[in-house]
């Protein structure tokens, strides 16, 4: 077979160069790819709101994707438990999911509780300025824990789960999200609204 | 914030259903999604063969995205070497992540050696019938040796590549592949033309 264009980067990995990039996904798609990162308090409403949004923006004909613990503590991460360790990798191979995604020209968006500051930096770090866009779901520890819809802070407060969020672990709130959203206190709808709006506002969608 | 259904699974984390399902991506796109996953020696053309092959369906308005190790051993799996055990997670990380590309309703190619029958078996069970075309670059040894573009043959001959396949560590040929391309006696072109034959004979595009 006629080779085309290699180039080598270690010592036992061979690279050929694509064709086809990101930029040509995005101009077929029409639209851009974006990392939208969902983070906050178990119950706050980040799977819930990154579902409605991409309900959404798929309608708007828009390719999107959610990672959420559905198909990723089930999949990529089934090896993987809630130690702090664990949870950092956990969070690192979204973040590099995440990039694939985008690169193929994926509008993505992530829930998880991802509560440290340092996981989210990793992830942010992984990709070029603009590609990330971290969302806070911002719902007091009481607000979430009242809600309780299935009993896990009940249980985390009895001592039934081990390192549980904002109980027996901690959450480090962001410090200068893109966006601060009031889960607590506004309707799904106004929720995304409020994220479409920044999506329009920044040229995104 | 209002909820949606959720349910639970297990004891620490509750899943939000989704309304946008790989169904609704497909149609969106307007064809299927679909892992190939090419297999075979170093240098038997794998990775050209997906490149061009990309290229190709591409231009026909098809959202493709290549898996190699450009993209996986420095992002993903940067933390893994080439052991047996290692290069198993590799593939199992590979295959969790085309799943996900495929129910973002992206064609997804592989290109990796993939040595291990067990390995790709493993891929294949992780999706629907239907879902994984296995595609056997078939050239042999003295071929890929022979051409050896970057000396990866030579010096793993000479002891200074630990473990590659065909040298000193076994490759394992697909005992029934959807397809076994010639990459010995072939051009890309005709390769191609041979893959996209069979996305059209069985209605993948």
């Amino acid at each position: 077979m006629s080779g085309k264009s290699t180039k080598i980067r270690n010592e036992n990995t061979v690279w050929h160069e694509p064709t086809i990039y990101r930029n040509n996904r995005e101009s077929l798609n029409e639209h851009r790819s974006v990392i939208m990162w969902f983070t906050g308090l178990s119950g706050a409403g980040k799977s819930t709101l990154a579902h409605a949004l991409e309900d959404y923006l798929h309608n708007k004909g828009i390719r999107t994707f959610v990672l959420d613990g559905d198909n990723i503590r089930h999949g990529l991460c089934k090896d993987l438990g809630f130690s702090d360790a664990d949870r950092t990798e956990n969070i690192r191979r979204i973040g590099e999911v995440s990039k694939i995604l985008i690169d193929a020209g994926v509008l993505t968006m992530t829930a998880f509780i991802s509560p440290f500051r340092k996981d989210r930096r990793l992830v942010r770090e992984l990709v070029a300025d603009g590609d990330f866009i971290e969302i806070y779901c911002k719902a007091s520890l009481e607000t979430c824990e009242n809600r309780d819809v299935k009993g896990l802070y009940k249980k985390a407060r009895a001592g039934q789960i081990q390192e549980f969020t904002g109980i027996s672990s901690p959450y480090e709130e962001p410090e200068r999200p893109e966006l601060i959203i009031d889960t607590a206190n506004n309707t799904v709808e106004t929720c995304v609204d409020q994220v479409v709006r920044y999506l329009e506002t920044n040229k995104y969608i």
